[in-house]
């Protein structure tokens, strides 16, 4: 299958690496805007060719948008417009409705299969691409019934070549549970690694001395703005509201204690002990 | 040497298992209080024997606290009471200036160096206990001119089998830190953990969908209260001051999220990711 990956940072560069290692993909061509990233992804040999967006749609059975996801909103539509005739296009942003909502009166939406693989890491651009980023974790396939089943049926062999499960939501729903399971703990982390930073201004804390309870919370902390800051617009609502509800807790643990209640803090930790993972 | 290690948990079996490994003990005998902990610890052959405070404190050179940090300034006075003339106490709390001030007018008190070595895992128990946890990481030795010279000596080849790297620090400097490294983002992780399970309430979120970026948050809030209700409370004020540091920082990401502005985001971000860890 001839597969165009538009993007090729950490995502379209690590789908290529496993798109190539299972030989679900037969050509890979990128379309990338940065000349750096073109150079890295050509020198670890992601793909087979970069060329620009036109060009590397012409003759392609799977389009893979891995950019941003302001970046998505603004490309589904013109790339509908120019996917050939059997071709399928899916994306890997981490919001759903505003993807849905770009493309919903569009003649060719049918094509578009919308997708969030749960996965990635704090890294970024192509040298961080790596096999396997997604094996065993959970990709949400979101508003099949909009998507013509030949299309889902692809989109589902190219999550199966990745090594995902695959659960389906509509958009709204999966928006409302990424802005509580990983939007707001990103605001979180950004908010622990400040105040961090500003305890180290104010008193001399050495960061370094922090323990692996800190590190594995600050890890999330070194995400890139030009990533986060488009999501967390698009879903910023839901955002809001995961933030206010983290903000309810908070304060329900901050008071247990102010007024020194031992046995409100023990209920509250033995509760969060019981949170999956 | 001769190693007393009162609590044969997560802590005080890890560090078993190293002193036994790099020949720093020539005998451990255990203190627990818990029949189930002896009989794993036992089994496991953490310690070689197992025997009341009293009797296991006689012909000791080193005893290591490795208890919650309430039990520790319960047992540290009657421990100087009954140490043997050259031996050392040490103990292993994450708050300090508790410890210190439980001793501050002991006779002995410079038998006893204050140590806090910044490692762990959110698991608890004999069971929990590996080699090489401390390995690279820092320990914090505390108030260091009220321990006797040799005492600091013993205690700093303690450290050295551990594989630690050692810094000096005042008690109450320590526990600003450590409020803001490290029991502060306890709390902040125990908060999202809980406004996890809340909204998988709530709109039926299945947290077993997160990614990676929830699972390194979450897995904080997997420490069980009995270890961290008494280091919370005992470190009350400079905690509360660290939530008080990290709810501002994180009200002006809101604020920024809340009124669209992506340049303020994009700032507020990259200032987050210069975090050290």
């Amino acid at each position: 299958m001839q597969v165009t990956i538009i993007g090729l940072g950490l995502m379209g560069g690590s789908v290529a690496r496993d798109l190539r290692r299972t030989g679900f993909a037969t050509g890979l061509t990128g379309v990338e805007s940065s000349q750096e990233h073109v150079r890295l992804a050509l020198a670890a040999g992601l793909v087979d060719r970069v060329a620009p967006l036109d060009e590397a749609l012409r003759h392609t059975d799977l389009a893979v948008l891995a950019v941003p996801v302001d970046a998505i909103v603004r490309l589904l539509p013109p790339l509908l417009d120019r996917l050939p005739a059997k071709a399928v296009a899916v994306d890997l942003g981490s919001t759903k409705l505003a993807a849905v909502t770009a493309v919903s009166g569009h003649q060719r939406r049918g094509r578009y299969v919308a997708l969030h693989p749960m996965a990635g890491t704090e890294r970024a651009g192509p040298s961080a691409a790596t096999e396997r980023l997604f094996e065993g974790q959970t990709a949400i396939l979101c508003d099949a019934a909009a998507s013509d089943p030949d299309a889902i049926e692809r989109a589902l062999a190219f999550l199966a070549a990745l090594g995902m499960r695959v659960a389906r939501m509509e958009a709204a729903l999966h928006d409302r549970h990424a802005a509580c399971l990983s939007h707001m703990p990103h605001m979180v982390a950004y908010a622990l690694a400040l105040a961090a930073l500003q305890e180290e201004r104010d008193s001399g804390a050495m960061l370094d001395l922090a323990g692996g309870g800190f590190a594995s919370m600050a890890r999330i902390a070194l995400s890139a703005p030009s990533m986060w800051v488009p999501i967390l617009l698009q879903n910023r609502e839901p955002v809001l509201d995961a933030l206010a509800l983290f903000a309810a807790q908070l304060e329900s643990l901050r008071q247990a204690l102010a007024r020194n209640d031992a046995q409100a803090l023990r209920d509250l930790i033995a509760a969060a002990n019981t949170v999956v993972k």
